[in-house]
């Protein structure tokens, strides 16, 4: 049995400045590893974006477990504030220091030489498949939905996926996501006419309306959670009209409301009701209300089943915890892979992620190699 | 019987580009027509801006008086939209063209010239007071307030006084004014706690306070109008955050509300009314809200009495147009002057106040001074 190393790997990766959207050598690292391994690469860019599919064992078997992960990194901020070269990947009192050190190119690492050593033990009907993009940090339009697109033309099909996200927020192995809430945006423009605050009859103020519409939305409330997912939330992030006379009411007023919602919404029905919300309010005060929504992720849930035990397990036997199965957080690219297949994430302490002197404990790399290969071994088992 | 000619002192006094504050001896022209007439004038300027104090009777005489106005202009804005200079006083088909032309040269030179007219025939127990400025279209802090202060110091003292702005809408004669709205701003900031939208539990969004807050003063009626006032208004003039991150709570808002109030309330009681409704909000979102607010001036009146009939009359025989006893409009000295003794407007034809090609028909200025000299009368017979 061969014994790839996931902390030289990580070392490797990090010594690619793979600031998003660059790739900087980081996927060719992983392809030749991962090539001699028995692995069939295929590089799938697009529009500039650098993305790696990766498939041991026959195209379209019955059973392919999938991992996804990004090797791009969020910039590093100001140099200066590091205390360690942010692409050095030194390590310091068993901690290694690097942007990406948590996310997430030790998980990638983990997973890949996971996959690697597990390999020779797998089944002839089953396959191994790693998904990786350069581009989750960025807008994410060319990074796995490229590689899923490719997948869906040419045939290529996981059972299930695994994202080596960091999802623990303090200890290791405290927290799985099996799911993420959804996230909209939505963008109003109350217009009224303008006049002289002396004679306000002649004028018609869009900023009533606006409080008025402001205030229903943030008092509503609009569940209260279900058994995976907490309640959703909306936020009123700004109001905007720029009117610096205080003698004249102005003509137009905007703001902005961002909504994470649980599996109970959709953004279509946020969608509704929001113009729905408007219309009525528009109809009350006698002007005009232009709605534009954005739906950056719709709610999704993987339900706790074969694929959450099995993980759950494996991190209890290789941590002493058994993982919260969460919902909670941001997004991440399983928006996209949970319309290809079952998604679950698991990786990570996540507390530097995204700060200056990002760092891992060296053992914790070889601990989540060890997870993610026990994982395999039970799932195939 | 003397004749002073108010259409040549109107030309004069517009030929001084006296845009406000400059005085560009427009001061001067009158008190070298008003000294030799046996008016004592002297120069009451505050602060770089020029006034001139004119009293022909003795002081502290029993029955006293008043004319107040002012010889400053507004700016004359694009002169290439001007189709006749604006200081050059020019008179086409009738019309004579120029900054101040209705606001308010000729309202100045109509009653200096029915003063001096009348001064012939004043009793002996009776004086003729025009305290005049050179900052009403400024920050009017050292005009008819500097004239007022040093009158309250020298015991000089107007029983009653007649301001001659323009207060006709559309035709000469039809609307006089008895009183004046008050005018306040109050500014607004909540203060909350900055955060993620993902996870607005750990954030304090000042946002829906804010629209709670102006929700609530928007919708409040402040009252019915009274026997002489319209309905107060209140207009929410502007609402502004300054975030431009979807995904982040904002810590602050700020917004400004301007109220045009009537003799029911007064700056204080609209300040703790506002102040009541912040507290309230406050307490209610568990946020902080600041209230600044500024009073530009109090709402008052004159109530209808022997000055304004006096008035009333003057102007129907004059024009045949019985004025209206109106409190619209905005802010004027009268504001100030009510403080020293009853105070009433009435002048030309407002229309063009303000605006390129200012102008003002020349009879009309010998109309207003028929009037002023026919009040002076009456109200000395
Ligand atoms: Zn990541
Ligand atoms: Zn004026």
């Amino acid at each position: 049995m061969t014994h790839t190393d996931p902390i030289s790997l990580t070392s490797d990766l990090i010594r690619c400045a793979s600031v998003t959207p660059a790739n900087e050598g980081a996927l060719e690292v992983l392809e030749a590893l991962l090539t001699p391994a028995g692995f069939e690469c295929t590089r799938v860019d697009r529009n500039g974006i650098c993305n790696l599919f990766a498939r041991c064992g026959p195209k379209g078997a019955r059973r392919s477990f999938g991992f996804n992960g990004h090797t791009d990194v969020v910039p590093i901020g100001n140099l200066e504030d590091w205390t360690q070269d942010p692409f050095g990947a030194q390590i310091v009192d068993g901690i290694m220091y690097g942007r990406g050190a948590t996310d997430m190119k030790s998980g990638v690492a983990a997973f890949a030489a996971a996959a690697i050593d597990f390999s020779k033990d797998l089944p002839d009907d089953a396959a191994l498949i790693l998904a990786i993009t350069g581009d989750e940090e960025g807008d994410a339009q060319d990074g796995t939905t490229a590689l899923l697109d490719w997948m869906d033309e040419t045939g290529e099909k996981m059972s299930l996926c695994l994202v080596g996200e960091p999802t623990c927020p303090n200890e290791m192995g405290e927290m799985m996501k099996i799911g993420r809430r959804g996230s909209l945006t939505a963008f109003f423009t109350v217009t009224g006419k303008q006049g002289h605050s002396a004679y306000p009859h002649r004028a018609n103020n869009p900023l009533p309306a606006m409080a008025r519409l402001m205030d229903q939305l943030a008092s509503h409330s609009l569940d209260e959670g279900t058994d995976h997912f907490d309640a959703s939330t909306l936020a009123v992030v700004t109001i905007d009209t720029g009117n610096p006379a205080t003698n004249v009411i102005p003509a137009q007023t905007k703001s902005t409301v961002n909504i994470r919602f649980n599996d109970i919404h959709s953004g279509a029905s946020l969608s509704q009701w929001l113009n729905d919300q408007a219309a009525s309010v528009a109809a009350t005060f006698g002007v005009e209300i232009d709605v534009q929504i954005k739906v950056s992720g719709e709610a999704f849930l993987t339900p706790p089943g074969e694929l959450s035990q099995i993980i759950s397990d494996a991190v209890m036997a290789q941590t002493g915890r058994r993982p919260e199965m969460s919902t909670t957080g941001g997004t991440s690219d399983a928006r996209f892979v949970k319309n290809h297949c079952p998604v679950v994430e698991f990786g990570l302490v996540g507390k530097t992620m995204h700060q200056v002197d990002e760092c891992v404990p060296v053992e914790q790399i070889s601990q989540l190699k060890a997870i993610y290969g026990q994982i395999l071994q039970d799932y195939f088992a």
